[in-house]
């Protein structure tokens, strides 16, 4: 019998194998800042999800993520037939593995209502019972009362809006005049919605990317076809969870899934160059100059949109060095929009190889 | 939110993905018999598993098996602070959902004590909680009374017998005596004892092959390192539990992990032809016959041993074709040992091939 | 030093690895016929290729193919400064081997000309040196005199055709009135032509499918994004090279390349009910109806519009069950489309599940 | 028909895919020196390999080396009969398409002999045809009048020394006097020779490892099974061929395949802390101590046979993060010995671990 401990308190190493180590995410971190890998809403079996809280720890170690909130909804506990009630269970059963395991776990609980206003996270609470309100008014001011950030979760989730589509409601925009909606989902699972970036911008919200996963995060986002689950990039001041508060109240996030990226261009645009490095010159011939672009981080970039006389579009694979080959003849500047960093739900990221 | 519906109960097609729908298992049936692949020992939140029991029907479904018992510990909860003990929860809770996803669900637990006996599956149980005795005796005679099959588990953990070889103490004695013992594993994840091969030929017991699953299956044997979990393979006259259940008393059963095969030759030798067939010579040259022989199965077969003049060793791949070369000067009998099908605790299987 | 023995002449097995043995094709025989696996069109280094010839005999053993044809191009031969040109060296070089490794190779070569008439592969000839002429008419005359079957070669290939599409010029009509196009490639390498379904039907020619593979097939085709490369399904009467010739002129053909099947309905709907077996049902519910369909094949079925009140769309994934859960207040026929099997250009098979 | 330019002269980037894209080698360099990937020893269609010289440039690029040397039999050219002889064809093909793809390509030759002195590579040549003489001994001083290192090849080659063991003939003793041997090959292929790295520190000859190549490198050393092919990791002061050159005879390597590494202490040590990094602690309970060490690298590190009252073994695995947890009350040094780094035929590098 090879039992299982998910309390990732073991008194040596914790695994020897290759799959229970620390993956390392290559994603950089920006100038003054260090990169948090954030997934900040997740569920168990306290609410609907399928897995004891430790799983979600073991979880995030072995995807190298720095960051979970363990987020089970308030309002809805289909498994307390057999499960009693226990909005603040997750966390005090998390919590001390959480410290050994090098993981920032930050205290959430859902408040799960209708559309509108939908579901909101509610991060950094300190008493998720204190939240079970009538009024979702009332819940949001008892989260913000303690100190949380307000994430409003997939706001186009077609079981509440059926056309996918995200709109604003009276309840949101009050929420947003009082400051009690911080950060929005754009990516949800595999679900993401354009217009998010817009609303970020315009009502300085975070961008915010998560899971949301109710059951297994390996068989969610199985390898290779998934390079990892979606998430929040949070640009910190420390690893530590005051910073991390700190930096999502400043709206210092980008969200990445698959081979996408959004956020906002302060931010998108750093990161690229972060990313990336430009290698001299290696060889010229009578017509050509070759030289190297190197991407060590696990997210493509796609070039697309080329000056004339240049390659019109250049693929930088993750982890991996591209050869460019340029005209003698082209003297300008290499100029690419980025198609996959969105920074609005129109608008992607311009870039310039500066080789 | 992607919602997970763990029930399989689902008013449509089930899963549109690939990873969704059921897996075929190349395991041939047996001449009379049909072959139910099953895993007879798996844990959930209700013992000191880490998820839901619809998890354990889903696995199950995926990995393309008949069978499953869900085994939770009777005497070790460890979650029960959070979950109050219901010894026979998983089963209420999975009852319905397995009809409707074609599995066969075995109501049973697991009687778990020190060495000697060590941990015992109750099979085929009408009600757990009747297995709550003081006395490891009374709580396998419980068991026997509801018609139960008493599987001896892992008899060779390391947690419970040091240098990992089983041993039959006293105790194991008088139940084998009152036929309260019926199977024994083979295979434990993991691990596998040799020496039980012996015990089930020489005390006329099912030879049992299970995963004791505890965590996520998907994760514990990952896809390519592992083909599949350990199980057990039973040759009933029919898939229903009524089927499996007199199969597994009159131990008609091998057992399957990796590329190993374990159990009694008079089953494992009609496997073996079952899954192969050998094609008629294709070629001929001056001096070799070429021939070639298939494997449907998801069993490779390694032979050894071979007569002189003639192959030293044949590797059977699964689901391959293999070339054999076969000197025209060659005129007997191709016997082999099959290295990997066990049938005792130092002896293979020995086979001919037919050309 | 490991030297790799090409030639498949080993006097013993042939591989004791895994990679080494033949890979069985999942592929339904038809009723009558048996289903031969062929890739029709290989470049080797004796045209513009990069491998020796015994190497695509080695690849075509290993992904279970049972016919290839190697075709240098006649006009094209840019290694000439290094290796003579030599027509017919990469029969001379692989037809023992052939025979060795129960492979059927087909004399091949391609006739190498500017659109149009293109590209025109002659299979089946004795002396690729004769077809060695200034006129692509008399090169043609010349194959059709040693019994060759012609098929034309990537239509729709963008260096002769820019805009992708295929032209029939009068070259091409003047061929198929003498007979002398027999099949057309509808898949060539990672490229396909919707409107040469159309052509084969109304020309009488066999529907083709081919790598045309100038590298490495495993590198061109890696799992476990592909599944296989390109090939023609040909449902011949026996499994030798006479009957592969009489199928092909009787145009009894498939193609099938990553989940696509094209071809004419009179063999794609056979194909799809071979592939497939449905179930009883397992299981009633007041409400509904359970059964299973098992899709033992390597090719998935994308069933698609779907009657009312039953299931919209249905995959059959590869080498798997699929449950479907039926309304009992459903009482009429369960036809789809299938997505994937294309019949026309704009016509794909429909079928009925009869449950 | 998509035509695969392997000349690496395309005049754009080269690929857009992943696969074709060249592959970030996590390997470090050590102080004051860049380490350069190189595989010295491979085979082409110009003697018995299966390729033609440009494959191996693709080969490399995507693989991520440094550089490569392509090596053909001298006096074994069994393709003769279709591909005439001409030792230099393979520099000849590549030596552009290196530049352009910024490859350091070595011309190179094998001096192809029985046992002894059996096979010897001349590196650095510039005319393979003068090394054509009938004594050994005269094409070996051949290779030295061009400035050749001189590499002995697979020195315990079943074929040549039928129980595996290498051993020094009288010729290799004279080939060491005079300074004619300069390194010798640990790896070759998937076989290794331990008593290698006792001759080179001996006999200060450079620890060389290659792949020997006569086939498809990605299907010889498929992932995720093999993680690259078999290598010399070099030391030079610089990214070019003469210094590669300095660097070889001064014996600055090491040898990397699988998950091992052999070589001389004196670059093995440096390479296992250029590796890693050890991180602060991170929590401390009562009992434990716990903090991380990061392995940055492509190769994982097995520590064996710690101290007493600390982790006995600690596996720091490829590109991850382990955690450990250590007693306070242990006071001791972090010694280990790094079971796969072998510096001798019965010696593994000792290490520290500082935290």
């Amino acid at each position: 019998m090879k039992r299982i401990f998910l309390s990732i308190l073991i008194l040596s190493v914790v695994c020897s194998g290759t799959h229970g180590q620390r993956r390392i995410l290559n994603i950089p971190d920006l100038p003054g800042y260090v990169t948090l890998k954030c997934d900040l809403h997740l569920h168990t079996v306290f609410s609907d999800g399928s897995v004891w809280p430790l799983n979600r720890l073991a979880e995030a170690y072995i995807n190298g993520l720095d960051v979970i909130a363990i987020t089970d909804h308030i309002e809805y506990t289909p498994k307390k037939e057999y499960i009693p009630v226990d909005l603040n269970a997750a966390w005090k059963i998390s919590e001390a593995s959480a410290k050994e395991g090098n993981l920032i776990l930050v205290h959430g609980a859902e408040i799960t209502r209708d559309m509108p206003p939908g579901h909101l996270n509610a991060l950094f609470i300190t008493d998720a019972d204190e939240l079970k309100k009538d009024s979702v008014y009332d819940a949001v001011a008892a989260a913000v009362a303690q100190g949380a950030f307000i994430q409003w979760n997939h706001p186009g989730w077609k079981s509440q809006e059926p056309d996918g589509i995200p709109k604003l409601y009276p309840i949101h925009k009050k929420l947003l005049e009082k400051g009690w909606i911080n950060g929005i989902e754009f990516f949800n699972s595999d679900e993401y919605y354009p217009v998010i970036l817009d609303w970020c911008r315009k009502y300085n919200l975070a961008v915010m990317g998560n899971s949301d996963e109710h059951n297994i995060i390996s068989e969610s986002y199985r390898e290779p076809e998934y390079s990892s689950r979606p998430m929040t990039l949070v640009f910190a001041k420390e690893r530590t969870s005051e910073s991390l508060k700190e930096a999502l109240f400043a709206q210092r996030t980008l969200v990445w899934f698959k081979d996408m990226i959004g956020g906002k261009p302060e931010y998108a645009k750093p990161f690229f160059y972060a990313s990336i490095s430009i290698g001299k010159v290696f060889y010229e011939s009578s017509r050509y100059r070759y030289f190297e672009i190197t991407n060590k981080s696990d997210v493509p970039f796609y070039l697309v949109n080329g000056p004339a006389g240049a390659p019109g579009y250049i693929t930088l694979a993750a982890r991996s060095v591209t050869r460019i080959v340029l005209s003698k003849a082209f003297t300008g500047q290499l100029s690419y929009d980025v198609r996959n960093i969105m920074t609005g739900s129109e608008e992607v990221l311009k870039v310039e190889l500066k080789y």
